[in-house]
């Protein structure tokens, strides 16, 4: 057994300045100018479990956004935990609205701030921290991967086509993902859902050029009117999205799983003002706000393009209007089945005179976490140790759309993580909590050696040789 | 007499070719990155008419797009003709929607292409051509003065403030505006009214700003969605605009107006199909398609900003979101009045979550002109004597708001015009037909000597002298 706490002692220093490393190079992945960039971070890694003893280390798929592919010593008999983690972030904008550079990393007040902190390098690097630790004698509890992907902030589509040539990757007795937060500080929390998606451009054509309101206002259709009266038609004003079918699909969760919501600290006045900002939360109000969040589907507009949207008074009848909307899904509401719901209520709320078209751009099918799993217990407890506190369930109203594919071999997966709620992931000042990290690098590494207590999948050895001998 | 058949025949190639010059001055008055472009076309006109012979030529009021004021020789004892038209185009969005560029004016099949092609530059040449015709022996017919403005595409307000101080610049017999097309080929009209505009933003703003629709979307509130429903519940699909009071101010046109539009030749299947480009006519199906355009109020919504519009998928539950949209206004539906009217409509929409406002860009009355005029006359026997057939009383849907302002000094307002119902104007591929342009040379220069047969008003002369003293 490691003492993981002098291991924390002992190399903080060295270890915030490797992460500070790690954190310097800007992986965007959304932006084909940080390509090389996106390598870099793939290579710092890649080198680094190399460093630490990895017996394996490829570069899967890409020479752009490879995925680091690592393999710990073979432990036979143990079970394999597969970590998944990505080291791509999303873009800084808008840059004035950082208080230090996003990609200069920097320590205030206890955190560390930059660009991906906590989303999602900071959190990969506790998990690979957790792995040196459990290195010390050449020998992990268990056997270890890594499966690291440098595309999740513009949609995976290198590790899904991956993974549908090569399902086994994902054999195992665990996929942790650290890539989410505390529910709040001092309550580690555990995903047992996130909502899918269904993004969509809803287009509509009413003529075959722009006209002059002047000359043609009050006889010649209005493509921006027509579709607003569509989209109008799409939803209550008291939240209820008017998709024929759509709420057939959903499954309230069940009785206890409510329960344990309600028993979740939850102040929505703050909720409101400091995490929302607005003056009234909206949507169903028979239903609790995690319920709104994250058991029932949601239908946002996004933008509406087309017709004149510059300064001054351009006085035109569009021809054509496009939305992009989509939906966010809950357990049983597949993507495929819900565009196809979507485009039958669209349809019929198009008008004869107007030629209206749905397309699909991006999706994820919704998750549910069995809680009752085996890893999530061994996680609850190395928290129980650390922190005092076992992890609480609750859902993400996200979306993480290669997770569906994770579990696809049958590996249960843990979503959890050691951020904390308010990291401002995706916007400027993104951070992580210093002491959060030191959390994690001692968590995961009893999370390793709890999972070793337990039996191993059956030839995990011989699995663990397959992948590594590709 | 001049012969004006000859004149064109002399000189029609380099007329075309002069056109051309002053077409390629992308002179859009909305874009202030275009300024420079309109003072060039300012230029371009003032230099014409000073080398055509008038006697004074002065750039009013503004650096950016300064008024043209040109006063022809003094005439005494004749009429004055006050000719209004403007060197502002359009925009010419969408660019990927013209055959040949905007501004590389370009001859097809007998059409001259080009933004401002009969928007307005095109019919200005014309009388401007007509004024150098009936020049050929430096002694016109009448006192005729230009006053050309470079804003009417963007309100005017140059214009407006200008009469305010100085309103004896229209004091005039006859005050000629060609910026409206003929009825059809072959029946060239005069405009009897225009509607009115009353042009606003209507902008919402739901939270302090943009948030992630995955964490926050089923309790937070949604800009463009509350937007649409605003937009949504301010018109029926059957086209009857809800805003209370808004119809109280309509005036149905007369027996004898209604019987008179009967009269006119009108092919619906046509103006549906060559016209309108679309599948339908909509709007208010009790009434006819001449009271739909002429003679009601509309709605329309030009562009909705805010939110994603980009490429690819961003979940953003935008938090404001503004939307162009304007009215056009009949006889009795002054501007002011309909501003209060959409205002108050909007305001009762609005929900409770939501910042709601309404703020107005642009707008005009409605004008009603007296067919039975003097100038009318005289221009139906020129329009008689050229064409074989007079001019057809019709209203145009359009607005142009100084015209109310021409008429304030009491002079009659001609609004005719040398254009085509075809000629796109405001929207791509915009053009005027060639042998038009030779037509209204022909015209208008009719019309001046015809008019020279009137009497003047008293004192004209001195007017002259005044007005070109300043």
């Amino acid at each position: 057994m490691t003492d993981f706490r002098d291991f924390v002692n002992a190399h903080k220093v060295r270890m915030l300045s490797e992460l500070q490393e790690l954190l310097r190079i800007p992986s965007i992945s959304t932006d084909p100018g940080h390509n090389a960039d996106c390598r870099r971070a793939a290579d710092w890694l890649g080198n680094h479990l190399k460093a630490l003893g990895c017996r394996t280390v490829e570069y899967l798929a890409s020479q752009t956004h490879p995925i680091v592919w690592g393999v710990g010593p073979e432990v036979p008999g143990k079970p394999i935990v597969l970590v998944y983690g990505h080291y791509d972030v999303q873009p800084p904008d808008p840059l004035n609205e950082w208080t230090s550079p996003p990609f200069e990393p920097t320590v205030r007040n206890g955190n560390l701030y930059a660009r991906g902190a906590t989303d999602d390098k900071g959190q990969v690097f506790a998990i690979v921290k957790a792995f040196e630790a459990v290195m010390g004698r050449n020998r992990p509890p268990v056997n270890i991967r890594f499966l690291l992907e440098g595309q999740e902030e513009s949609g995976s589509k290198i590790l899904f086509d991956l993974l549908a040539r090569e399902p086994e990757r994902v054999r195992a007795d665990a996929v942790l993902v650290a890539d989410t937060p505390y529910y709040l500080p001092g309550w580690p929390a555990v995903e047992t859902g996130l909502r899918g998606l269904c993004y969509a451009e809803i287009k509509v054509r009413t003529a075959r050029s722009d006209l002059h309101s002047g000359l043609y206002g009050g006889a010649a259709p209005n493509a921006h009117e027509t579709l607003v009266r569509i989209l109008a038609g799409l939803k209550t004003a008291e939240g209820r999205i008017k998709i024929p079918g759509l709420y057939d699909l959903v499954q309230r969760p069940s009785k206890q799983v409510r329960a344990a919501w309600k028993k979740l600290p939850f102040n929505e006045r703050k909720f409101l003002k400091d995490e929302v900002g607005a003056k009234a939360l909206t949507g169903l109000k028979a239903y609790t706000v995690f319920e709104r969040l994250w058991a029932l589907p949601t239908f946002e507009i996004h933008g509406i393009k087309g017709g004149f949207t510059g300064d001054g008074a351009k006085t035109v009848i569009p021809a054509e209007a496009t939305a992009k909307v989509s939906l966010r899904l809950v357990p049983k509401q597949s993507e495929k089945k819900v565009q196809k719901l979507l485009t039958a209520a669209v349809k019929k709320l198009a008008p004869g005179y107007a030629d209206v078209t749905v397309t699909f751009v991006h999706g994820a099918d919704p998750v549910v976490v069995d809680v009752d799993s085996t890893p999530i217990a061994v996680l609850d407890r190395a928290f129980t140790e650390i922190e005092g506190r076992g992890v609480v369930p609750v859902r993400s109203g996200g979306s993480i759309p290669i997770v569906p594919e994770l579990a696809k071999e049958g590996a249960p997966v843990v979503l959890s993580g050691i951020g904390l709620p308010d990291d401002r992931l995706h916007a400027p000042d993104e951070k992580i909590n210093v002491e959060q990290i030191w959390k994690g690098v001692r968590v995961f590494g009893r999370f390793f050696e709890l999972m070793a207590e337990r039996e191993g999948v059956e030839g995990a050895s011989s699995n663990g040789e397959t992948a590594s001998s590709r």
